[in-house]
């Protein structure tokens, strides 16, 4: 079922932290008319971790119901304790979800050993109704998961695939080398996409895809029409801009460039706040500088 | 207000999963009974991290009737967004919570700056009515609060202290040094004390003091009695026991330790497993030893 | 002037711990007789570190005469100070060394800020009569130079190129992006050539080509014949057995897959120990498995 | 043998990077009037890492000599392979060394397990004739030593003692309870120093000791009198200035407060850069503060 480019969508806010469904349906109505090829509903990018169980379940519905099968809707369901994961994952399964993406749980770090992990993802998609992604998100959650845990993993009829934020491309080629056939290899971040989609990878989910979704199916597209050097070219531009709404700016900057490329992107959430003027200024001269830029080599 | 021993007290699961709180009783009297300066309740060791919101407020509510004003209760009230925080803070001060403990948000680990920091938890303190002490815990949060911004926050009058869980002495040094006269550096591992109350630290709150509450008040007193040589001792031989059930076995690791020194430690909830059998082993064998060593030197 | 796969060779000692000059023309006679571009003397596979400035002059000048301008020589010249390196580099100049490959000094890591490395690598270059490979090898250094001061130094006429083993491709993706056109890319580990040639890079200077000199060259003919779905299988299959000779084992490792492929690894010198015989065992295994393995698509 | 304040003495150059031994005679005859314990030759402080293995002979030579024992002398002669270490080791013993002070070898970070530690200074001690003293120093080497190795090591009658700069403050407290009893545990960094003593450290070696000996020394004064409280206001007194010469401006930094506190600093040698003039501005600044600041409580 995986394939191609799915965005993790971002939450857009009201000053006084309220979600602002109305950003919400303008933006979902443009990503509908891209070449994505599906939406993560409540991940990393949607400050998932900000939103009450309440707020969860009535964004999830109300994005499933507006999207109306337009796209396919992967929903993120992480809770920390296994039973809170079931419960959550079921009842995006209810509401339609065609995936749900599941984070390790991460605050206890050293506690999570492959056989913890392994016994989680298990319990949870042995038990849920709804086809499993796994999350491999070291940065926010501190946990690096193993190449050996994922392949016995991958076995699981409900687990159909991973996103991989790891950002250690040795550990994707391993991902690609062990996991059973019918499980998809996603990465996570558009900074390294091309090396990804050149070891094997089926696609990703890419947070810039918010604010360029044309870009990044454009990168897949080349890649499958082997124009490698033009492939090249488009990743090397994608990197710097990438590496500002990611890393550097983080959320907050990828507001800012929704908001400059036609989205609404809206507040941040507290204790998110917003990008201070200095730089905001520098991420729209990125932002201006990566539009002027040619990549066709 | 703060001084001495506190104790982030377990949370016993049965094995299904819920909360057991016939054991939860019986603990508490048997922690009641010691020197024990307190008790925080939704801590790490709690394992608030697995229960939903509702338990979470059930268990609050539970404890500090039980309680009834025999011990300090500082409770655990960390969620990642600022108005989740507030609100469920305030719930804590209606129940009666003496305090409450704050993580810093942390799944954004990378937007967390000193400014992000100092103003999530200046515009929680400066909206709740009760005490706030901040938990700075990297070990779980992959966040290190600067002293800088600790020495800032000390002048909040409603943030009355930290409880410091970095292990960097120097960190514990810088923030003895420049915090507010009336803000209290406590620590958060008893691998640790007498180096911290040497340096002038006013206590700690440690998951050792839930199986050996005694000996980790004996050896604030042996400090304050000025009977250094002893306190070496009992210092040295509380090492090894507290990695134990701190660090290398966790949770599943502490629980056994209660069941063996007369609490009642249940199962860990999941995605937690209880303690195999080998390693259950090797740890009732470290307790033996710890109890047949003397320390007086 | 640099392309393709270089290896870094090992020196084969006695039991005793002397030089095994025999061994070594042994295999650089091997070495030569492959497709091999180029061989690295005094890099880290050839244990440079654990030879005296008196014997590292004596073998660079063996091997040179050896190779006799039948594969162009790399020498590795890295002395923690500038003085040193700028000396010994002059030493290869006159032995009639290709080009000298140089490590940025890590021994007080925290000084080493972009500033000091642009010096120092400046000053080197600028008073040798060879030209320069910068080496970038965290894993052993300590220190990840970044893209922004390696740009900086690709702009100096005696700098040609960068030996890369940080193992991070977004970095890798931003050298290629903004180093001088005539300054080489080579990545440094044989876990991630095919992603790192998908990007742009030129070649590669790899501790498995040592064992594995035809598969290594193999792989980038692939790439350079765009057949990629062969280039992906070959890729896949070599990580393993690079993971265990450059990683797992190490030098040791390394030298018992020499001994196994019909090279002469000798032993390593104290303080490196020799392979013990169950991880001996391991690797031969992993090596059988590896010369049975299929790779066409 | 071993207990009190050494310091490892820097090495002056003079603008062109000879050693400047004129300077090095005055700050010897400084250091001589002091209380301090011993002097530390060619240490990280001393750049040993700098020097041809010549100079290092000839400065060892020329300081022993000089102090002629009137302090006790402890010499780096720190090799990356065993039988370079054992050598100048000896070279050490004949010019009059009273110990030696050994790193673990450490460029093959990853090859550094307890087995090849344990052997090679098993080795080394057993090939020498002078006392050894482990020198644990993660911050440069990237190695950590473990507390067990070290107290395998500690069994050997030739291995004396360790100088530990790993700042974790329980590893020291392990070593404390583990060692043989004639060994000595000294730290490394003034930043902790009384937490060290009051957990039964010995002593220190500390950088901080080349500008500041008299109140290093007055700090072990006042733990061994008992005066904590007074201990503690020069501790914390003492971490700031400490952070800035040991950390944030490293050797240069060193060297321009030896040159405010009335030494002979010198030039660092290349590539390191002497303190740029902003940087010394604030540093003279704190250093002014540091003397204007009273401690006693």
């Amino acid at each position: 079922m995986l394939k191609g480019i799915y965005t993790p969508i971002i939450t857009p806010f009201k000053e006084n932290g309220d979600i602002d469904y109305e950003s919400m349906d303008y933006n979902l109505e443009k990503w509908i008319a891209t070449d994505l090829d599906g939406l993560v509903v409540l991940g990393s990018n949607g400050e998932f971790v900000f939103l009450s169980q309440e707020e969860k379940i009535e964004l999830m519905i109300h994005v499933i119901k507006k999207v109306d099968k337009r796209k396919k809707i992967i929903v993120g369901t992480s809770c920390e304790s296994t039973r809170e994961t079931i419960k959550f994952s079921n009842q995006a399964a209810q509401a339609g979800a065609d995936a749900v993406l599941v984070l390790p749980p991460n605050y206890f770090k050293k506690a999570m050993n492959d056989e913890v992990l392994f016994t989680y993802f298990t319990e949870v998609a042995d038990n849920v109704n709804v086809p499993l992604m796994i999350y491999n998100m070291p940065g926010n959650t501190g946990i690096s998961m193993t190449s050996s845990v994922i392949a016995r993993l991958s076995k699981n009829k409900n687990i159909i695939g991973i996103k991989d934020t790891s950002g250690d491309i040795v550990h994707i080629g391993e991902m690609i080398r062990d996991v059973d056939k019918d499980f998809t290899v996603f990465v996570g971040n558009a900074g390294y996409l091309l090396p990804a989609l050149c070891l094997g990878a089926k696609g990703a989910t890419l947070a810039l895809a918010n604010c360029l979704p044309e870009d990044c199916c454009k990168l897949v597209q080349l890649h499958r029409e082997n124009k490698l050097a033009e492939a090249i070219a488009l990743q090397l531009k994608m990197i710097e801009i990438n590496k500002m709404v990611t890393g550097v700016y983080g959320i907050p900057g990828l507001k800012v460039a929704l908001d400059q490329k036609g989205y609404k992107g809206g507040f941040p959430r507290r204790p998110l706040l917003p990008l201070e003027q200095g730089k905001k200024e520098a991420l729209l001269k990125i932002i201006e500088e990566y539009d002027q830029q040619k990549w066709e080599s």
